[in-house]
């Protein structure tokens, strides 16, 4: 591949794939809640957007330019990981790649996010949703994966949009605040709501395994907008795909993580979809998210990503609260509750992982 | 004033003020927790919005130009009280007017919300938030109240934006997903945010007080976004300010209502700032917020405003279900979980108010 320079930030490159395995990765083990060193930590959307070695690498391309130049995701995968030595990377890529790739027409604008020119409406838009050829249609992605696997002594978390946060994007035709098309369509067809689903679980499942097959050590779903449904309707209408698509991966060998924003009424259910690891925005404390997923699985989370826009004696206040929240179960991951923010200082996250790293504690079960 | 013409459909004026007693309201007694005679409804955002005889009297002006013509405001409040039989009016106005009012150079626009010439950044943008002076800042807003206590047969509902969710237009210039500036003042610069919160404060008061003394029978506080704070920063650094301004209205005889979306986590310090109702979205069932509101407070709640757009079963069902959970406590009123969207057809809301009314049950406690 080659692309891979050295840089005189510290560098987590190495030929050895050995030292991601659970037994060694503080990552992995946090995710089966089993004993280990420090409490591990990373940063959804670390990679890019705060990071001024992305910016300068990235160009003013589409995101997706950039994700399908396998070479430059790989990279931007890499940053995150010598800057600010966290305990696992995240692929650089985005939930909307594999309805993209089976040419749905999806376009994701700077400042707006994902457009879709002619959104999902009825029956005859569901032949756009084929299903997902991996090797031809997503060979970039598989690319990515198999360079970070040679190159990474962390795991690597491959990921997926899970299909009722895709599907609002592709009804809404966009980022939406009401979701008032989707939960239209959710209510008035569930004929059709159900066929989607199916559509969007076939797409998902099949993708969510070629990153596995490539190399990927885990897998998140992002459930970002769960948050908007009422409890009722989560579990009646999204609910049965989510578990799905997870018991999909079941022999894979791979913890999941599940995650969205403003799921505090979600918790309970979000630790029944067969996840190793459940997602906790700021909104919930981390002592009551573990009463409320019944102590069975692992969370990752939860500093509000707008804490990091402050000076660090307020940032590092807040993230010895989390860390206290937790106590110091071995099963949970440090994280924000969302993706980093755009403006964030990453001299910020730095001292964040160093915080964890120093100060978190993870007794043995 | 006499612009309020009759119509065809079913009028509500009347000359007597003696019917909106708390006697004889069943949203008063509810509010109270009272013993009345059947469950209470109205809608948020039902004055104005998707009302066709509203579109036609509104022109293309801006919302705060329509708000500034009193008789215009007086007829499009009363619009949903005759269409839909509701038992509370809500007074057509906008959280923005108070500081639009002492000249901070506020714009409405349409399909954007409420956007910032110059928005708060510094201490220096403090004394462009004067305190309000009814009589000359507002005074079409007091002659609606007028207009609308001599015409209405229910009570009417005057209301303010809590000072947060106020300040987040105010700092972030316009509409927000992420509430960064916000939150980057109050965790930077809590001085500067105090002197905020207490401007705002003073304002919110004065505004609330005049609404009242005008003729208002209720009053009902909008902290809409306060659902995006963690529980800890939201009762360091803006419950105390919430707390204050309930407190401030306590002598006025009216029942206070706070209300935000999102606000699962935050529902028992919402209780305890005083009001005497807490509104609930869809994301909790009632039930559950009834034991996190320790069954101090009346609730107000919580159909999902994107259920109103499905088909009329599916909507009948989900009503039911709202009426199921509350059981038969009197110290409820039925509303939406948030406003009324814009593409809501009238009827179905026509149709909620008589199953509500045909099907609520409400004991005396």
């Amino acid at each position: 591949m080659g692309v891979i320079e050295n840089t005189n930030l510290n560098s987590p490159t190495s030929t050895s794939q050995q030292t991601s395995s659970a037994t060694s990765s503080p990552f992995l083990a946090a995710c089966y809640g089993q004993a280990h060193e420090r409490v591990p930590v990373w940063f959804m959307r670390q990679a890019g957007r705060s990071l001024p070695e992305y910016r300068m690498m990235r160009g003013t391309d589409s995101i997706l330019t950039a994700i399908a130049d396998a070479d430059l995701a790989t990279e931007i995968t890499l940053q995150p990981v010598r800057r600010y030595g966290v305990d696992a990377a995240i692929l650089f890529s985005d939930i909307m790649v594999p309805v993209y790739a089976v040419g749905f027409g999806v376009d994701i604008q700077a400042g707006v996010g994902p457009v879709i020119a002619q959104p999902f409406s009825d029956a005859s838009d569901l032949e756009r949703l084929r299903p997902l050829e991996p090797e031809e249609d997503i060979a970039y992605v598989l690319e990515a994966v198999k360079n970070l696997q040679a190159e990474l002594v962390v795991p690597l978390i491959g990921f997926a949009g899970a299909p009722f946060t895709v599907a609002s994007y592709l009804i809404e035709g966009g980022p939406t605040k009401t979701f008032q098309k989707t939960k239209s369509l959710m209510f008035a067809n569930p004929e059709l709501w159900t066929a989607l689903m199916d559509r969007l679980c076939d797409i998902t499942e099949t993708f969510l395994k070629a990153q596995v097959e490539a190399g990927a050590s885990a897998l998140q779903l992002f459930d970002s907008w769960a948050g908007t449904l009422s409890p009722a309707a989560y579990e009646q209408l999204v609910f049965p795909y989510t578990k799905r698509i997870i018991a999909s991966t079941d022999n894979l060998g791979v913890p999941r993580i599940c995650h969205g924003v403003g799921t505090g009424e979600l918790l309970a259910l979000f630790a029944q979809t067969g996840a190793e690891v459940v997602g906790v925005d700021w909104r919930v404390r981390l002592d009551e998210a573990r009463l409320r997923t019944g102590g069975k699985v692992s969370l990752q989370g939860n500093l509000d990503p707008a804490v990091c826009l402050a000076p660090w004696p307020v940032v590092a206040e807040q993230t010895r609260k989390v860390l206290a929240e937790n106590g110091s179960n071995p099963g949970y991951i440090f994280n924000l509750g969302h993706g980093v923010l755009p403006p964030t200082d990453p001299a910020i996250l730095k001292q964040i992982v160093d915080l964890v790293h120093a100060e978190g504690h993870c007794d043995a079960n």
